[in-house]
Formats: C-alpha cells, sequence, structure tokens
C-alpha cells in the first residue's frame, strides 16, 4: 500500500460556509494561493449553492475562476443537486463534490430532496459531464453525509450505506467521500466501515471526511488509515461545522491532520512551516472566528522528520 | 482482554501545577467529591513538592487529608523523589507516583538527579513501604516521563525505556506509567512500545498518560488501547502542561477521553452527564484558564449507548 496520503483543504467551502461575516473574493484567492505554494494538490474553494442560502458563496464563480488559474492546484467545488452541478461544469470545474446524506432526514434538510433522488440526480450530472467530453477533466467525487450517523435519526444502518456506495459507484463516481458529517463516529466503527467500503470501491478511491465535533477526529482518520484510506478532507484552523448539528465544531485541522499523517510515517508533500504561516494569517482573516488545532501553539517536536 | 477501563483524574495535580492562580483548598477538595460522585475511582490529588517550587501545593497534606475521607476513591499523590515520597507515606497517601524521566537531561531539569539516582531512591521507597507494613495498602506507581520523546533531547532510545521498565519493575513497582509528557509520541509508536512494556511488565498493570500537545491525544489512546491498556490519566478540561515543554497543552480531556473509551465499548463507569457538570463548574473555579475539550459543547451523540 501506498505511503502517499493527499490532504484536500476544505476550509473554503466547509470552513466558510457557517461564518456569518463575508470575506473577500481577493482574500479568498490569496488563501487558495498560498495554501497551493505549501503544495496543497487539491483544494474545494467554494460551494455552486443558491446566494440567498449561503451569500458567503455569493462569488462561487469569482473564487472558482481565480482558483482555476493556480498552478498544479485541482479548484473542486461542492453543488447539493444537478442543477448546481451543471452551473459548475459550466464554470470549469475541475472537480465537483456532489453532496449527499445517506440518511433520509439529514438529505431532506440539506438539500430537500430523498437521498434517492440525490442519487439520480448525480447519475445524470456523470451522463451530462461525459455527454460534453469532459471525463477525463472533470473528476465527479460522491460526496455521502451521515455516513457514521445522523443528529436527526441518530444510527444510520450501515447496510444502508453500504447500497448507496453500490448505486453511486454504479453512477459512475469518480471517489467516494465518506463524511462524518456530525462527528458521530468512532474509530472501531471507522475502521470496520472503510474497509468495507474499499473493498466495494476497488479502484475508485475512497476519502474520508471527519469532524471533529466530540474530539475523536485525529484517532478516527488514523482508524482510516489503517483501513487503506489514503484521502483526507481537513480545514485549516479546524474551521467549519454543520448547520443541523448543535455545538458541531469544524473539520480536523488541516495543520495536525499533516503533522500526525507524516508521524504515522506517511507522506503529505505538505511545507508544514509555510502550511503554519496561512494558519496564522487565518486569525487575520477571520479575527472572530475561534480556530482550532494546536500545531500552531505548539510547533512540530524536535525529533520530528516529515517536511 | 477486559473491557473496564480506568480513567484516573489528574486534573488537580497535572492541571493544576503550571496554574499561577492558587486554588483554595476547599475548592479542590469540592472538585474531589464531586468528581469521585461520578465514579472516579482513583484521582490524583496534589504533589507532595517544596513549596517553594510549586507554591500552588502548598497545601498538600490538607488536600490529601481531605481526599482520603472520601468514599471508594483512592487518593493518590506524585512526588518527586525519596524524600517527598517518605513526607507522602507519612501523610497517609494511598498511592504514590513517583515521576522519573527516562531522558537524562529531562530528570535533570525535573527532579535535578541522575535516572538512575532516581530509579534508586524508587526502590528505597519501595522498601520503607514495606517495612512499615504498608505494602497492601499504599500502591507504588513509577510515572516514566518522556517515554515517547523528550523536548531536550528529541529521540528517547527505546532501549532505555525497556531497560529503565525493567529496573523499576525489580524495584518493585505496583504499576507502571509510561507518559508522553511533551506529546512527542504518535499512534505508531505508542502502540509498538506500549506492546513491547506489557510483555516486559506480566501481572504488573500498564497505565498510559498522554498530553494532546500535537493534537494526537486521543489517537495515541487509542493506540495503547489496541495494545492492550486499560488505565489513563486524564484532566478535566485538558487542563494542564509541562513547564519545559513549549506551548506544552495538557493532559488528554476526561470527558473527551471517557466518552471515547465507551464509544470504543469499553465501560468506564463514569456518569457522563455528572461529570460534564464538574467539567462545567471549572469555568467558574479557573476563570483565567484555558480550557479544551469538545464534549461539554458538543454533548454526547444522540445515539451514544455508554452512561
Amino acid at each position: 500500500m501506498t505511503d502517499l496520503v493527499e490532504i484536500r483543504e476544505v476550509g473554503l467551502r466547509d470552513g466558510l460556509q457557517l461564518v456569518k461575516e463575508v470575506l473577500a473574493t481577493e482574500v479568498k484567492l490569496e488563501w487558495c494561493r498560498l495554501q497551493a505554494d505549501c503544495n496543497f494538490r487539491e483544494m474545494e474553494v467554494t460551494s455552486f449553492v443558491p446566494p440567498s442560502v449561503i451569500p458567503q458563496f455569493a462569488d462561487s464563480a469569482e473564487v472558482l475562476a481565480g482558483a482555476r488559474t493556480i498552478k498544479d492546484m485541482r479548484a473542486a467545488v461542492l453543488v447539493p443537486n444537478l442543477k448546481w452541478g451543471l452551473r459548475a461544469l459550466d464554470h470549469g470545474a475541475e472537480k465537483i463534490t456532489f453532496v449527499l446524506s445517506v440518511s433520509e432526514r439529514h438529505n431532506q434538510a440539506n438539500v430537500r430532496r430523498s437521498t434517492d433522488q440525490s442519487i439520480s440526480e448525480f447519475a445524470q450530472l456523470v451522463k451530462e459531464r461525459d455527454s460534453r467530453g469532459s471525463k477525463s477533466s472533470v473528476a465527479l467525487s460522491a460526496a455521502m453525509a451521515t455516513t457514521f450517523g445522523c443528529c436527526f435519526e441518530g444510527d444510520v444502518a450501515e447496510s444502508r450505506v453500504y447500497q448507496v456506495v453500490e448505486e453511486v459507484l454504479k453512477a459512475g463516481c469518480d471517489e467516494l467521500n465518506m463524511c462524518d458529517t456530525v462527528g458521530f463516529g468512532n474509530p472501531v466503527q471507522v475502521k470496520r466501515m472503510l474497509s468495507e467500503i474499499l473493498k466495494q470501491a476497488g479502484e475508485i478511491p475512497v476519502a474520508a471526511h471527519f469532524h471533529d465535533t466530540r474530539g475523536m477526529g485525529l484517532a478516527n482518520a488514523v482508524a482510516a488509515v489503517e483501513a487503506g484510506v489514503r484521502r483526507f478532507d481537513s480545514s485549516l484552523g479546524g474551521l467549519g461545522g454543520c448547520p443541523f448539528a448543535t455545538g458541531a465544531s469544524g473539520n480536523i485541522a488541516t495543520e495536525d491532520c499533516v503533522y500526525l499523517m507524516e508521524n504515522l510515517g506517511l507522506t503529505t508533500g505538505v511545507d508544514l512551516g509555510g502550511m503554519l504561516a496561512v494558519r496564522a494569517k487565518m486569525d487575520q482573516w477571520l479575527p472572530n472566528e475561534p480556530l482550532e488545532g494546536k500545531l500552531l501553539r505548539a510547533g512540530a517536536a524536535t525529533n520530528f522528520r516529515g517536511n
């Protein structure tokens, strides 16, 4: 198994989606550029969603256009349905993360349709992308929210998770992204479920997306590594949350995730010092947001051998 | 292997040792009583150290005397050498944690003697305890600081760790407590080393003590569980640090550790809601201390099946 691991920054999307103060487009693009300079090869830079729902993303087309010009950095965007997925295709997204929740109630609350309807729209998006001749240039990822539990429904049946995985694989996804949207997952469950999903996925890569809502985010990431996952979403400073999860804190912090992975003997390629400098800038960009993450304060251990 | 796990509260010792504002003796004892009511069966309630070095612990004899009266709660104290170990015996400590660092420079900085000298004093303390007829009533734990790395020396040779383990086992310790004092450990290392140490220890229990300095505290605890460890130190609200480690944050947070263990399918016996109520009181007791830990804010997941 490879010792390369891809850390995908989602701070500009998952991180910002609950931030009330709208960050200027130019600052968003500065963040993108600076983090790309630290060898982040993919960033989810915005959401294509109705601006009335999330004003923070009213500039999504401009952010995507700017991010596309950054060398060696794949500009991904999140979409909630087919309509916005087509817009993302129109605007030249290099990767589209299509979010759907395994649990019905979360999917209804988040994107106002049934899970089956979301799967069907995802399948249509794949066909549309292919018919435009963009199969090789635009990756379509199925982000499966509430894979490890749901704030509305509690347990989510594992059999249903595997069924939805089968269906999005059949629809032609280029990646599965298994999301612990509300921080219900634990390492035993994560290892068991991701081992199963990796088997289902075969050659299709499986990513994992953890929130640190109850402190288990990095422990879950270790469990995912042990299962064989080598792609992780994270958010610089742990920015983020879920609009439906009480007290939800954000994604696992990128800086702590990178440091963890390097300590596990994996290679992220990330420039650690450069990344911490970007993280420090966030305090100026978002002075009113409480940020998480330990590494900025503590620094790397003196015997750290990574980047 | 048992599914029972003991969570030992060290907030009153490791947590308070860097807190400048001296907490009133009565408040310390209220903390003890409240947490014992939540089924914590052992707490490290103070340090027996020179008051000139740590004024916070000038009331150690009073705190120990008060804590001893709490039913079904073992009152442990930390000591830095033989002299203070004898005082702890004199004052009726129910368990003594004797701290020594595997790395020479940390031991010199912390207790001003060589590691071998510390081991020798620990052996003398065992003999003295036995000669007083207290073998069955006073447990002696060897707390091995810098087991997983040292802020002064960087790497600590694993062979040296195992050698010190052998020597304190030979000296007659009742428990080994392997400490990641400065937050240098990682899950791969923790699992490898603790598996080895558990073999060395045989029937003698092995505890683990992690700091969350670089965000890996709970991931290290999972690794320790996988190795077979069933005793953990933690500090309510993640209070604590190390005087020699830059930016050191505290121990793993008790509330998050208990919640993790229950999620792993282990049983702590702890009353989760009661514990969170004690944690909430810390904001009044220590209004100027930044506290960590996620569970107070997020609450247990709606599908949580533990206590």
